[in-house]
């Protein structure tokens, strides 16, 4: 083998730099060339590529972002091109594996989650070998325990509990912080167990606004005067058509308009009379260095990917099970979502000293 | 003089605690005893007072929050009082001086904003001897060069941005970060210029959206295919009414609905065809362990206090002023706002190196 | 049951305040009353105990050290105890069941490593009912794959590593920075790696200074003049006795006089000509914050310790294996340490992008 | 004017790439071309020089050291230069002056301190314009209030001890931290007070061992049974010399072998019989991302001097003074150090709370 491509694609996710500097010094010490390709699938698309030389991989180690640049929009099997004037949607995977063989790239490496794997299992297909390594701070891509990037969300979204925990107790109020997790409420057990939260809503525990709103009185009552939700994204009240017509029921996407976390602080303050704030996270959790933990995991799983590479293991997908690193086939993961447990350890603990799931 | 109180009014602020400390634990070296209000205000009408010793005083320097808990709502001239069923607004000034003064409460150490101390002044009038310490996030109080808590809130507002700078970068994306300060730009100027964001908007400086929107597309022109934007709450554009109609025509409170740092999102797509995104970064910035530089200055700010108030100097607002610690009458402050002079030497260094502030 | 005793013992661990609370809160939502003990099996032997109310066990999540203070000198069987004037050493494990039985502790929970862990397999003999939770920051208790406190000894630790690197390539020089670990790599491997070192010293792999001297001149060869080493206390040169003898001759304890890392920083200097400078954590990495994950860890552990005392599982230590939480009798951990495999996966990463191990 | 120098010159400092950063950015912005000298005076000496592109300046602002590389050995009046076989010692500013004018540089920015003034003063008077930027962490620069760098170094040592803290707590030891300060007590001071530290001891003050002791015993005996002490690299006991013979009278170098902390935690146990330990933090301090504060500080320090380059002010020094940026003749600073005024309202106010600072 003479030479490899590396490619970002999906969401930001702190580590990515990580598995890209690993990846990259491993095939330099093998001997091996190294092609970044930009903004992901896009760049593949629109042949956008460079030779990732010693110095470019240098120092990246505790950077957030990538450095090759991602793109979350694009499949390869219906990419947006200009034609012209006009816009077309083409299937571009044969013309792909095409440029990559012209180009010496023997195996693609790519970094990327559910749906970057599933556009990877196609061009794998087709004839390009890849080896995939997975990549979401939510933490719900199906095989895999833990992935790099969760880690640091977790910390930055525990922080901000940590922060309005001493707002809510100074001034008496319900404080709800909404968190990343549309299918998967791993961000905001994890944060909300580390940081102590009152009330934790996940998507896989419907909860009733009646429940969240007696731990809040309940806890009036003891003394403690101040509540701290922990709320995922994806939680949904138990009749979800309920929550969609009370946020607005004037606007045509009532939730983006709102969200869950300013529906259960407005429905807290309704409930109770209790005064009551939201605030929606957003990307900062996308962002940041990355912990000293992920830049370990994305370390050994970007080496791990190369040691694939080099046996010769294509169209496999890096995974942690059981505390060991391994592989699995890439399609194995497509279209399934690893939620949690609803008896996870962590909700068995919370819910032993007391902590409501609002169900 | 044997025995003084203390409060905490107003939002949240980091370093309250330090203060607190500072302020119980001279008095205690001096030999005096220290009684701490809870609530505020509020508690000072409602009586809720408690003796504190130095156990009370130990390990709080590095937390947030404030251990008397405050409140922002009361003014001790229009107390909301329950009678009866009712709950009736009543000047309560001269019941809280008589009872300060059967509790043996010889000067009341005030930590506060612009509200508190207007309410502060008015009991001192009564007879109430009162020192105050000045406290906003915002440093927009009059009279001041800086207070504490604002250093941690440009802290944690710096690191916000540094955060989605990582994945503006990684993604060729406008980010939005609205920041906190209603009346003055300090914060969203402060941590703008410490994280490099590439446009700057502040109350002071009425901008323009076709400025904003230039500005990201000339980065975009010269490859730098992402755009940070720090923007203060109260940042308005030129033509504030237009600005409230855009965000949604159709409701009561438009702001609240959007807020500026979502309008500005909004019309970036709109002009450029960029992708943006926004975030509100809210009451995280006003928790969480204050800086080493805020423990610091609060610590003096505090003794200062106490020094004032063991020299019989009362109705004074303890202030920092060309790097000096004074005091002011607490008078002065009422009803000005600091705000950012339009050439500060930050706002001059940011354009120097092509930040834009929208004009 | 009706009451149940709580300690902590040996050297301060990040976490230990999560474990109270979760065991203490879980304890009370049981019903059940907890009583801690001061200062490990020493405050045992002098019957210093207190009940934990909720109060006490409010705010502690985040907070380093333990509210219930520790001891690394004391084993029950051989208690130091002043006699009039003079102090004799004792076996009082007779004595502190004894005790425990009037007091109506039914179970204790022991927080502790390997030492502690003896002792309370001891005092279990004799008849006191025990529940161990696993302590140490250097990851080296026998029996489970992680413990909480570890995670952030790595991340103080990796915040170091860091720091110097900034130093050493603005500066072209090789900088030491030596970690805890005394039998074992595990800090000094994780931070590592994390931090990207270029040369890591561990217990487990005697190092040849000549190898670490070559690896500093290769770098500065390739137009790289700095190098970063971080290395475990316990590391030792090939030939274990030379070391000794080179660090301070003439000294009756040449290696507390000097440490492995000065050794390093020294022979590099002496060998290559390259400025070096060394650094000793020491206990800044006992201490702090727990990080998001030492805390769900220590919660974790801490209800499942109190799962076991429910079901009457008693003299069994918690622990987690393969990334599950469970238990192994307490004998099983005594006089063992789990070392870092030589083909750990992180030693064949750093290995496979050209990190130096020194052999 | 088309061409300006710039370098960084004596030990690290956090915000150094900041100022290269906006220093350069305004040269572009302003037409002119920047060119980087790498390594200090040793660069200039040996004509290592290259010009810095916008690509170079992006991304460090939120980075430590710095990207030209620094050196603390060189005065341009005395380089070691090698001839042949030898190393023999030159002046040579002429030289320097004469390069500098040949490749078109027409002022020179150069940032350090004290040592690198002294330099810069003289190139001055042969006729190479220079504008100087004050660095230094240990915030001891005569003429200038503040200096960017030391509040990260502050940071650093504050969190170092808030750490600290939690062991001394767990384990009622005496833990002495000792901070970087060889002349002045600016570090251990504000982090000694940031961090609650019950003992501060700084050059400014020499101490008596006994006042020391005394104030550990004073603690255990009101039932606080652990101190925190904070000590200046530079602090000396009273009668320096007994110290010295103290920490080990056979050494050539006795404090290099131990250093103040080292001695300070000795005495301690050996007149308490207290358990003491010390960490020394070291080059640490040095690094790491500078706070927010100091990356306005140094942007605004090197924007000043970009103005006074583009006014012609040269052979100026920028300082801040009484909170307001201006600039001195460099030849001012030469040779004076600032030291902590005994009076210090931080000590003023750590004295009011019972702080011992070792008198």
């Amino acid at each position: 083998m003479k030479r490899i491509g590396i490619l970002t694609a999906g969401g930001d996710c702190p580590g990515l730099n990580a598995v890209i500097r690993v990846v990259g010094k491993a095939a330099h010490q093998g001997g091996l060339e190294v092609v970044g390709v930009e903004d992901g699938y896009l760049g593949l698309c629109e042949g956008r590529m460079r030779v990732l030389g010693p110095e470019d991989l240098s120092g990246i180690l505790t950077r957030g972002g990538t450095i090759l640049g991602s793109n979350n929009k694009t499949d390869p099997a219906a990419c947006r091109v200009r034609e012209g004037d006009r816009v077309v949607v083409k299937d571009l995977r044969d013309e792909i594996v095409a440029r990559c063989r012209d180009m010496g790239i023997e195996v693609m490496v790519v970094i990327g989650g559910d749906g970057t794997m599933a556009g990877a299992a196609s061009l794998c297909q087709r004839g390009l070998p890849i080896v995939g390594v997975p990549k979401t701070i939510d933490n719900d891509l199906w095989s895999t325990d833990i992935t790099f990037g969760h880690d640091t969300a977790v910390t930055t979204a525990a922080e901000a509990l940590d922060k309005v925990h001493d707002t809510a107790s100074a001034h008496h109020r319900v404080l709800v912080v909404e968190l990343m997790g549309r299918h998967a409420g791993w961000i905001a057990l994890s944060a909300g167990v580390a940081s102590g939260a009152d009330v934790i809503l996940i998507p896989e525990i419907p909860f009733r606004m009646e429940a969240v709103a007696e731990k809040c009185l309940q806890r009036n009552a003891h003394g403690k005067r101040f509540t701290v939700i922990s709320v995922g994204e994806g939680a949904i009240p138990v009749g979800g058509q309920e929550f969609v017509d009370r946020v607005d029921p004037d606007s045509p996407d009532p939730i983006r308009l709102g969200g869950v976390g300013r529906f259960v602080a407005q429905e807290v303050e309704r409930l109770t009379g209790l005064e009551a704030r939201s605030i929606v996270l957003g990307h900062v959790q996308r962002g940041g260095t990355p912990t000293p933990r992920d830049r370990m995991l994305a370390t050994e799983f970007g080496h791990h990917a190369f040691e694939l590479l080099q046996a010769g293991q294509w169209n496999r997908l890096v995974v942690q099970r059981e505390g060991r690193t391994g592989s699995v086939p890439i399609e194995e993961v497509a279209g399934k979502v690893r939620t949690v447990p609803v008896d996870h350890p962590l909700i068995r603990a919370a819910r032993g000293i007391g902590t409501s799931f609002g169900d």
